[in-house]
Parts: structure tokens; C-alpha cells; sequence
């Protein structure tokens, strides 16, 4: 459609009609029926013509469901305009793939992408129109619950899957592909880093600190092409993010040039009241407005006050009609004013959604999100001819879905012990739970220290409940539950060889569960196909290689710990060095770790020259080598240091990374190119620029372990 | 002196000889005989002429030690300017009062100045020109070590401190009253930020926090006259303070107008080559001194760089001259060119040092600073006819006057026993170590359990050594040591009733000891006369006042927990607000939080008119009576909050605070004055100003146990 044809239909609309565009509700608005008034639109105050023009809904899905809701809503639409179907579709619809810190441990694109466009398959064609995804915030502090949901702490890595994510959702051609959706960047801006690590507390950084960590992935994914941004919950610099102008009009809309829809997250603009910058609704809406909120999400101050405000002449009318106009725009790419309908398909959905195809896709993603943490004397692959103990909460749990998967089936999902029966001879297997997530009894631990017993090898299934991860559950404590710790201590005491699966959506303090441990295999939360891909792994069809994208702390007063911190001037150790008297200050398992059943051997690094210029990029190279018995990837990475900058640099910086597969004995060359533009960035006065002087260039298989050259830039 | 004999002076000076004006060395530099370059001067390459016009010296004191090394200096000084003298006097010379975080918990500024000034008359007559204090950085992080040198997380009573100290330091008039010492404030700026709590971290926090939050205090101090100021060792906001042009010049300089000298601290101009803003000692001296630095501590940058600099036209040389003229002033300000050796006297040294005057404000001091944590059924004050055990690493122990008292003679220290020896009848005591601070053994453990078997009232004397805190001394863990509590775990299995001594130079997570003590007095690291004041304490002959001055977490996993944080725009409890799903929020012990043996009354609270103007501040009254049985001090106190700010505002802010003195049954009116300036706070574009509308003001005798009441600024 043209854009004069969407501002033909604005022009016809009254201002309250205008406004009806600007809300979005839940599904359960739209239960009321024509003569009652109850639920969320009593508690709003608004009348059902208002929910008749309203301009979005969500977290309603199925073919037939929006099909119907659609028919009847455009019944009452006086103009013909679609409602639009939004959705949390974060890590897969029906068919769940692994959280996404556990697609980040893939360090893989395309498997990222590919997790994406499944999902959007799903989501399409179950009538939903719009993902509220990808979640892009970086983070440093495993507290928060939200961890699960991002692709780790490094802003590179971070823009990286924020593209990837956006591909695989919307495609090359939204309005046309059918089977995809609008992506929603989120949470604009910082949300990761809320202080104490609790969910909704106030963030604060300078703004350069803000432009050069967390901004680039929200860029990455808007420069992708993704449709909207959603506004985060928590203050930036003592403004919340949906009332914060600058981050909106001036950084967003002005400097960034996004045309697309920002929309509030749930019930924030209404939230500006308890934060304390509006005294009550109509100054939470003249706020949000003001800054730039294009739809308020599940709160009524748009629709309770937007009228009077712009006939009081606070908010002019044009502001209105812009956030409108953005809002039919995306109605229009998306079709939906040919066809309401879009992908909705009460058949097809029936095919689509959790096809074997999408199952295996979410296998493949799975397997390789896994990190294997330790594993001495190949206590894995599990050799099948042994006699296995499969001990834990976790041995036939199907919640291993992890949290964001509302829509997930937990019936359909895969669990270990499910995946043992499907993958070997079940007759070497004995299986007891040990205790429940947090809780035991004496009864139980005995039965499984009797299990164990006759067991060659005992395989635990530990881990964090998955509601203990994802939105408002931040921890204080990160260790395993005191029950897990205390049955992982009675087995130790066995001494028999011990494999540990860990569920978690947060990096973990492992005392009591690492030291105990020959093997350690972190598998996040894995979704539908977790049995079957932590199988996969465990007897050695699929060689791990996902590597951490988070540091594990050493423990929770470490935190933040992060591989990209600046060098104090006092980096030695001893008496008057930068120290905790009690810990280290390095992590337990740094930014980049993970093994594999195979080994690999590096050569010593190569560059072109030593001599960096704007038009001179240079080229490092390194050779790696499988140098064990099995197949298997490798993630090599490749860091930088600026020695001397304006403002202080990182101790080492990710700026590309490859994932190589080599057989046996095989060895490949790896090359990457360095150019200036790379080593540039905020400085004091906020400009983008390199400092000339001496760089180190890292190698290596994970952020600590690495060889280095040092170069310099004319 | 007049200034322009000061510029006559500068102009007989050769570069190197202003140079040599600009640095300082340790004392151990000064034992280098004419013949030989051993030692620091050596590592620093520097020549014998080089020290002999030094402008400054650290670490010396002793009134024929200085006196014989400045007459040794003045010989060789070809321009007779006589030596500077500085040194760390941060909470007494030899007689040591409680660490600042103690004399913070007083919220008594007469007696913090009366100890500034007892310190100041023992190092001025020591020989000593300036102390490197006060300390007053704004902390939040008890993980950090230096929480003990500083007052606390409220700016407006750090600023309160910062004066007072500043007052008792250098009296009214510093060049006369040779019984002072100049004050040294630090560290500018923000240095009790660092992440993690890891001394010595990066800071980042916006510029508008910066100067909400932590300038304050700093600013405070240098306005009561504070001759000097040292940078911090962090970075603010990715600059190293020591090469912070922004901080030094447009801030401290410009905008304050400070004239006075700016020194670094230890080293901490070489260190901007680790931090990374420096590739070698050339360009660390380069930018030092373009940022402002006047003297550089411990390092040889300035001496080994800016003659080239200057002569290659880098820096100009009027810029050298400036901070010579400042550094002139100074030891003119202090009266050394008239009298190079000031208030050195060895004959009144040895009559002031440790006079029986100056441990007796020593003892008032400490037990105004201890804080009744909790003390149930009255267990606390102890009867002297009750047969007592006295148990505990710190029962006997001198090693109580804290991290920095490094002049501070622990043989002239007064343990709890000591105390208890003067004060009563020692034949209704028996003691036991139990434990020492971190280990144990079977038998000490077991002496202590029969012990305390044979007494009535246990008195528990715990907490961390005095090293586990101070410079470079940060904990991951903010417990009592393990064997402590296991100890307290033991003597609890007596069932008998529990007074518990707290020594901590931190708030503490106290599980462990909380619940498990009938009554809990904090008495921090109480210096001299510690034992003394105890016992004046425990026995009732003074009534504890104390408040804390930093929030007490419930676990380390809560930091930063503080009082005057944001609200969230989801307070509420359960899913969906802001929590941890496994401790409350809420720390454990509240900011300004504090038991007296005796109880007070407050009255419902009054304003005189609940609309403020500009023109019309408001009176807000209380009546507090004492309503127990001894008289006793209670510390009221004033919080506000601004409902709806253009930046979120903190839930409290304290703006006023009485101390007031109750017999039993007595009752006293506080009036507070409200003014529409102490509602003004930096806007988003560094405005300094209030914003009209609701606020709500708080009266309680901490800030969580608060009555509040609304008013409006028109």
C-alpha cells in the first residue's frame, strides 16, 4: 500500500479511533462480550468501541482462534483495519529449542537463524504476526533471572545473534513469506544490567559505558531490518526507558533512523507512576508519548488521557498520527490489509507445528549448545557396554523446557531417561530421582545411593528448576539447591565415576558439584529434544563444541565477573594488588570455554604485518589441528587489546570467531582480517574513532587461554 | 608570605629544581647517605640533587626524627625551601579512635571533629604537616575493604563528616595554630564504587550519579577548607581519576574553584600504564599533569619526563610553575618558611601523645560509635553480681584498633578483658579464646565449651581481623569466618543467654549469629580504648546511641543493597515485581538502624503548612520522650522523598538529622526546617534544581521505621 493510502485512512479516523491504535491488550480483553464489560478492560475503564478499534493484541494464538477473533473485530471496525497479533515466541512456539544463552553456547549462525525461522514457521501459521524477540540485552551478573534469555556478555557476539535471530524470523521478504514474522528487538536500553542482578532494579552507566557494551546488539538487530523495539523496564541514567527521550528521539529515532514501532513493555508506561516521574496516569502518558512510545502495552494511560492532552494542546495531534501511521505501516507490510488472515492455517498449522523436521532441527541446536565444562580421563562418551546409574531430579524431568515457552508442551518434550531408552539397551540402566529440585526425604536419597551402587558409572541429572531462571526470578544464591549439593556429596562417597548434567539458565556456582565431578555437561534448559540431544552427546554420536558465552563466577561475591573488564593499575596480586582475600579474581570457567571429546592443537599465530593502517587491514592466521581420535568443532577465537587509549580498554575484546569442523589428524588454516575500523571506539567527547599506538591480537580456543603478537596502528 | 614572593622564589628555580618540587617520596628515600643511591631511589633512578629538592615526604613522623631530617634537607636545598612532611592519619596518630565507619555510626559531628583534633595535636607535634584525610567516599559495597575508612552511604552526612573532620584537622587557623595539620580529602573521585567491591576496580556510574551521589562529600570537605585533595586509583567513567582533565580541571578546578594542591595517590601516575591510558612513563606524566596533578606520589614519571616535555613543548612550563606556586603556598599556608620544623616538639610530644586527655576522648568516641544491634528480654546492660564467660578470638585481643593505625601501638591497646578488669569484680569472670579469628583446634573449642558451662551470661567476643579489611582488602564473602560460627553454633547448644560482640571493619552477613545472640553490640574496630568503652557499654554506665551508617545486607547476594536506591516501577512482592526468589529484598539491618537500653516515644508529626515555596520553607515537629528507664540518646531523623521527579528520586533521602539527650520520662520537640533548596537535585541536564509537586517527608529513628506525611512544592 502506498503511504499516502495509510495517511488517507488516518485522516478519516477521529482521535480516538487514532488512539484505540495505540493500545495493545491481552488476548482475555477480547473474551467481553458485546453487553458485559469485565476482566483487564474494567479494570482499564474502557468501553468495547474502544476495544473494537484497538490496534494490537496479544498472546492469543491458533489458526482458528485468530482466524475467529479476527472475523468478529473486523465486523466492528468502522474502518477495516486489522487487529494485529503479537506474541512471546522466544525460543521456538511449540517446538522448543534450547534457551537462548544456550543457542549463544552454539556460537553457530545459521543454527541460530535456523532455531529462528522454525519458530516463525510455527508462529505464523498459527495466526501470530509479531515476536516479541529477540531479547538482545548483555549481561554480566548471573543473578538475574533474565540471563537465560540473552546470548551472554559480549556486545559482538551479542550483535552477531541479534542479526542472526531477525533473519531467521523475518526472512528476506516479510510481506510475501507467509511463514515468517515481525521481530521486536528488545529491551531498549541496558535491561541487562540491573543493579544486584534483580529484575526491574535501576540501571546506571555513563553513556558512553551504554553506547559501546550495550547498545551495538540492539542497533546490530534494528539494522537487519527488525520491524520494532520494545522499551525496557528499568531506568537509564534515573529515567525509566519508557519515558527516557533521549535514548528514544535522539539516539534512536534521530541518530539510528528507525522508521519502525516502539512499543512499551508490559504495563510500563503505567509504571512510570510507582518509579516516580509521573504523579499519576495522564503524566505517565504525556511521558511516554513525549518520549516517543509508539504503543502502550497493557496499561490505559494512552487511552484514558492521550484525548485530553492533545485537545489541552500538551501533545499535538501530529505525534499522534506519526505513532498511528508506524503502526498501519506495519499492518501493511505485513499484508494484512489484503489479507487479515496472513498465515493463519488451521491445516498447515497441524502439519507444521512440531514436524519431525522442526524436532531434529531443535535435536541438532540442542546437542550443540551443550558445553561440556570438564571431563578427565574421557570419563565420556559413555561407553554402552557399562552398567549406568541415572541419578537426579532431572533423570526423567520433562520441565526442561526452560522458562519463555509458554507455549511449549511439557508432555511433548524429551526427558533423559527418555532419550536412554530410545538411544540404548535400557537393561544397563537403573534410574532413581535422589530428590525433587529443592526438596528430598531420607527415603529418597537411600534409594539412590542403593542405585548407585551398582552402577559402573553414575550419570546425575542435576540443575536449577526452570522457573527459578527467565523474567522477575533473580537468585542471591547461585550454587545448586542445598539438596543437590548434599546428594552429589553421598554419591562422591562411592567413589565411582560421576558424569553431571546441569540444568540452569544462569552460569552457576559450582562448588560442590565441579571438584566431585570426572565429567561435566552443561545443557541449559534444551527444550522439546533435550533427552534425545543430551544422548546424542553423552555416548559420542554428536562431539560437544559449544563454548560459554558467560563467565561462571567463582562464586556470588565475585560478581560482576566478565571477560571484557577493563586492567586496574594494580593488577598484580599479593598485598596492596587488586584482590578478594578470600577468592581469586578470575572466574571459574571464562567467556569462550568448552572442551571437547576430540583435542585441538594450534600453531603459532601469523600475521601479514605488524603495521596497521587505515588502508592496510592486515590478515592473522593460525593452523588447527585435530590432534585426538575423534571428529569433532572448534570455535577459534580472536581477541584484541588497545594498550594505550584515551579511555581504557578492555582486557581483551572479541572481534571474530570461526567454527571449524576437522576429522582426525585434519588441519586447517584459519584466517582473520583485522582493518582499523575494528579498533575504533567511543571516546570521552562520544566519537567513534581508533587510537593510534601498540595493539595486542589474541588466538585461542577460549578468552584465557591464548597466544599473542603485538602490533601497531598508524 | 606574600604570593608574589612565592613567584620570586619559582623564578630561582631550574626545571628540574621545580620538578623536583612536584614529587613525593617515601621516608625510606631519605636514608640514602651522600655516597650511595640504594633503594626506592634507585628503582626510581633518581640522583641525590634530585632529593634534595623534593618538595614533599611521606611516612615520617616523630618530632626528632623530622626535625633532624629537615635540617639535613635545609642544608643541601640551594633555595632554602624546607621539606614537606605528610602522612596517613586517618583516625588517630597514637592514640587511635574508632575506624571512620564507627565514628560515622555516632552521628555526632562535635565528637568526629573533637577526634581530628586530638589526632591533629599528636601528629602536628610529631612533626607531621598534613594528613592524608578525611576519607570520605560514598560506598555501598561491603565486599570492599576501605567501607571501614569511610562514614557510609548517605552523601549528605558524608558531607557532614567530610567538614567536621576537616574542622578538627586543620582548625581555624592552620598557619598559627601549629597544634594542626592540613587535611588532605580523598579520594576524588568516587573510588568507593569500585565492581565487585574489588578494591582498586573500574567505576562507572553517569556523570549526574557522580555528582548526585558521590561528589558531595568531596566537594564538602574542600569547602570547609581542606588544603588538598588525591585523586582516586579507579577510573570514572574510563579514565583513570589521575588522568581525569574532566574531574581535575573543569570540575574540581573551574567549577568548584578549588586552589589548593592536588596530589596522587600511591603510585598512581605510573599505574595509568597498567590501566591502559599510558604506553610508558612519558606519556603517564604527560597526561597527570595536563589533568591537573600537582604532586605525584611514588612514582618517577614527572622526574624522569617533564623536563623533556616541556622542553619539546608538550606541557608549558606555566603549567609546571602553577602547581610549584601551589605546593609554595602550601608550605607557606603552613608556616615553613618562617619555621621549617612547625609544631615538632619532642618534649610536648611526649607529654600529648597518648595523653591520659586524649584516651579518655578516645574512649567517649568509641562508645558513641558501638550500635545495639538487638537485645532481647534486656539482656544487655550485664549485672555485675552475674557470674560471666568471656569467650572469643577478640576476648583478649590487642589487634583491635583497625586497618589504618599504623602508628597505633597495639601494646598500648585496652582489650574487652582489660576492661573488664578495671570495671569489675574479675572473680565472676572466666575467659576462654575458643578460636582464633580463622582457625581452631578441638581443645580450644572444648575449653571454651566447658567454660562457658560454668557462667550465667555468655559474652561472646567475635568478628574479622583487623587485616580482612582496609587498602587492597576486599571479601567475597562478608560472613563471620566459618569457626566462629561453628564456635557460636556450640555455645549456643548451652542454652544459656548470648551477648555477642561484634569486631568488623564492614557490615556483615550475620547468619550465623543474629538469631543464635540474646543481645548483639557492633562496636567495629574501636581503637586505643576499646576494651574500656566496652565495658562502659556492656555494663550500662553509657547508654549505646550509635546508628548505622550502611545498610547491613542479608546476604552477600543482595549487594548493593542501600537505603537510598530507586524505587522500581514494580514494588510489589511475588511474581511479575522485583525480588529474589530466595531472600527479601530488604537488607537485613536498615540504614540508620540502632538500639538504646532504654525506649523512645514519637509523637505523631507536624508540619506548620503543607505547601512549600521558594519563599516559605516549613518547621516539621516531633515530640520524642523516653519512655523507659534510663536516659539515653536518640538520633531522629528527617527523610524526604520527591513522588514524581523528572529523574527518578531515591525513596529516602535523609536531609537533616538531631541528636538529643532524654532522661527517663523526659520529652523534647525536634523541629526540622524544610527549605525548597534541600529539594533540589541534578536534572538531566545538570541543572540543579527541584521540581514542583508531591512530596512525602519521613521522621523516624531509623530509615525504615518511619511515620511520613505528604506536602506540596509550589
Amino acid at each position: 500500500m502506498e503511504n499516502q493510502q495509510l495517511l488517507n485512512i488516518i485522516d478519516q479516523l477521529t482521535l480516538k479511533e487514532k488512539i484505540a491504535q495505540l493500545i495493545q491488550l491481552s488476548g482475555v480483553a477480547f473474551d467481553a462480550k458485546d453487553s458485559e464489560i469485565t476482566g483487564p478492560l474494567e479494570e482499564m475503564n474502557m468501553d468495547l468501541d474502544t476495544l473494537h478499534h484497538t490496534g494490537s493484541v496479544l498472546g492469543i494464538s491458533g489458526a482458528s482462534e485468530v482466524i475467529k477473533l479476527q472475523k468478529e473485530y473486523l465486523k466492528h471496525n468502522r474502518h477495516g483495519i486489522p487487529l494485529l497479533f503479537m506474541a512471546d515466541v522466544i525460543h521456538g512456539y511449540k517446538t522448543i529449542f534450547p534457551i537462548p544463552l544456550g543457542i549463544g553456547a552454539t556460537w553457530d549462525l545459521n543454527l541460530a537463524e535456523k532455531s529462528a525461522e522454525v519458530a516463525a514457521l510455527e508462529t505464523a501459521v498459527s495466526g501470530v504476526h509479531v515476536t516479541f524477540a529477540p531479547m538482545v540485552d548483555l549481561v554480566r551478573d548471573p543473578r538475574w533471572g533474565r540471563v537465560m534469555e540473552s546470548t551472554g556478555e559480549d556486545p559482538f557476539l551479542n550483535s552477531e545473534f541479534a542479526r542472526a535471530f531477525v533473519r531467521g524470523f523475518q526472512g528476506k521478504d516479510l510481506t510475501n513469506d507467509v511463514g515468517r514474522v515481525a521481530a521486536c528487538v528488545k529491551h531498549f536500553a541496558a535491561y541487562g544490567a540491573p543493579e544486584g542482578g534483580r529484575d526491574y532494579n535501576t540501571v546506571n552507566m555513563s553513556e558512553r559505558q551504554m553506547r559501546e557494551h550495550y547498545l551495538p546488539a540492539y542497533k546490530a538487530g534494528l539494522d537487519e531490518g527488525a520491524e520494532l523495539i520494545m522499551t525496557s523496564f528499568n531506568t537509564v541514567d534515573g529515567i525509566p526507558a519508557s519515558a527516557n527521550k533521549h535514548l528514544m528521539k535522539d539516539i534512536l529515532r534521530e541518530e539510528w533512523g528507525f522508521q519502525g514501532v516502539l512499543i512499551s513493555d508490559w504495563g510500563a508506561v503505567k509504571e512510570l507512576i510507582p518509579h516516580g516521574v509521573a504523579e499519576d496516569e495522564k503524566e505517565a502518558a504525556y511521558k511516554a508519548m513525549r518520549a516517543g512510545v509508539d504503543i502502550e502495552m497493557m496499561s490505559p494511560c494512552y487511552v484514558h488521557h492521550l484525548e485530553e492532552l492533545v485537545q489541552e494542546g500538551s501533545i499535538e495531534e501530529a505525534e499522534i498520527d506519526q505513532a498511528v501511521l508506524r503502526v498501519l505501516q506495519l499492518k501493511d507490510k505485513l499484508g494484512l490489509f489484503e489479507n487479515p488472515y496472513r498465515g493463519a492455517d488451521e491445516l498447515r498449522e497441524k502439519e507444521v507445528v512440531l514436524s519431525a523436521e522442526h524436532r531434529k532441527a531443535a535435536r541438532e541446536v540442542a546437542a550443540k549448545s551443550f558445553v561440556l565444562l570438564k571431563n578427565q580421563n574421557q570419563t565420556l562418551p559413555l561407553q554402552r557396554d557399562k552398567k549406568l546409574a541415572l541419578i537426579g531430579p532431572f533423570a526423567k524431568s520433562k520441565d526442561i523446557l526452560g522458562s519463555w515457552s509458554w507455549l511449549g508442551a511439557q508432555d511433548q518434550a524429551v526427558s533423559i531417561f527418555d532419550g536412554f531408552v530410545a538411544k540404548t539397551d535400557v537393561a544397563n540402566l537403573v534410574v532413581a530421582q535422589g530428590c525433587e529440585v529443592e526438596t528430598s526425604t531420607a527415603e529418597m536419597l537411600a534409594e539412590a545411593i542403593e542405585t548407585a551402587k551398582n552402577a559402573d558409572i553414575i550419570v546425575l541429572a542435576l540443575g536449577e528448576a526452570a522457573w527459578m531462571s527467565g523474567e522477575s526470578n533473580s537468585r542471591a544464591s547461585i550454587q545448586l539447591p542445598a539438596v543437590q549439593l548434599e546428594l552429589v556429596k553421598q554419591i562422591k562417597a562411592l567413589n565411582k565415576p560421576i558424569v553431571t548434567i546441569l540444568f540452569n539458565g544462569r552460569p552457576l556456582d559450582l562448588h560442590g558439584v565441579f571438584e566431585e565431578s570426572d565429567a561435566i555437561l552443561d545443557v541449559w534448559f534444551p527444550g522439546t529434544e533435550g533427552g534425545n540431544a543430551i544422548c546424542d552427546v553423552l555416548f559420542g554420536d554428536v562431539n560437544p563444541s559449544g563454548k560459554l558465552t558467560m563467565s561462571f563466577p567463582y562464586s556470588v561475591g565475585q560478581i560482576p565477573v566478565y571477560y571484557n573488564h577493563f586492567n586496574t593499575g594494580r593488577p598484580q596480586s599479593g598485598p596492596y594488588g587488586t584482590r578478594y582475600l578470600d577468592i581469586p579474581i578470575e572466574p571459574l570457567l571464562p567467556f569462550g570455554f568448552g572442551l571437547s571429546y576430540t583435542t585441538f592443537t594450534y600453531s603459532e599465530m601469523q600475521v601479514t604485518s605488524t603495521v596497521l593502517t587505515k588502508d592496510n587491514p592486515i590478515q592473522i592466521q593460525v593452523d588447527v589441528t585435530n590432534s585426538g581420535e575423534l571428529a569433532g568443532e572448534e570455535i577459534v577465537q580472536f581477541y584484541i587489546r588497545d594498550i594505550a587509549g584515551e579511555i581504557v580498554r578492555p582486557v581483551k575484546e572479541l572481534k571474530a570467531f570461526e567454527k571449524v569442523s576437522l576429522q582426525p589428524g585434519e588441519r586447517k588454516t584459519i584466517t582473520f582480517t583485522l582493518t582499523e575500523e575494528q579498533l575504533r571506539y567511543y571516546h570521552s567527547d562520544l566519537q567513534w574513532q581508533s587510537d593510534p599506538g601498540t595493539f595486542e591480537l589474541f588466538v585461542g580456543p577460549n578468552s584465557r587461554d591464548v597466544q599473542s603478537i603485538k602490533i601497531i596502528l598508524k
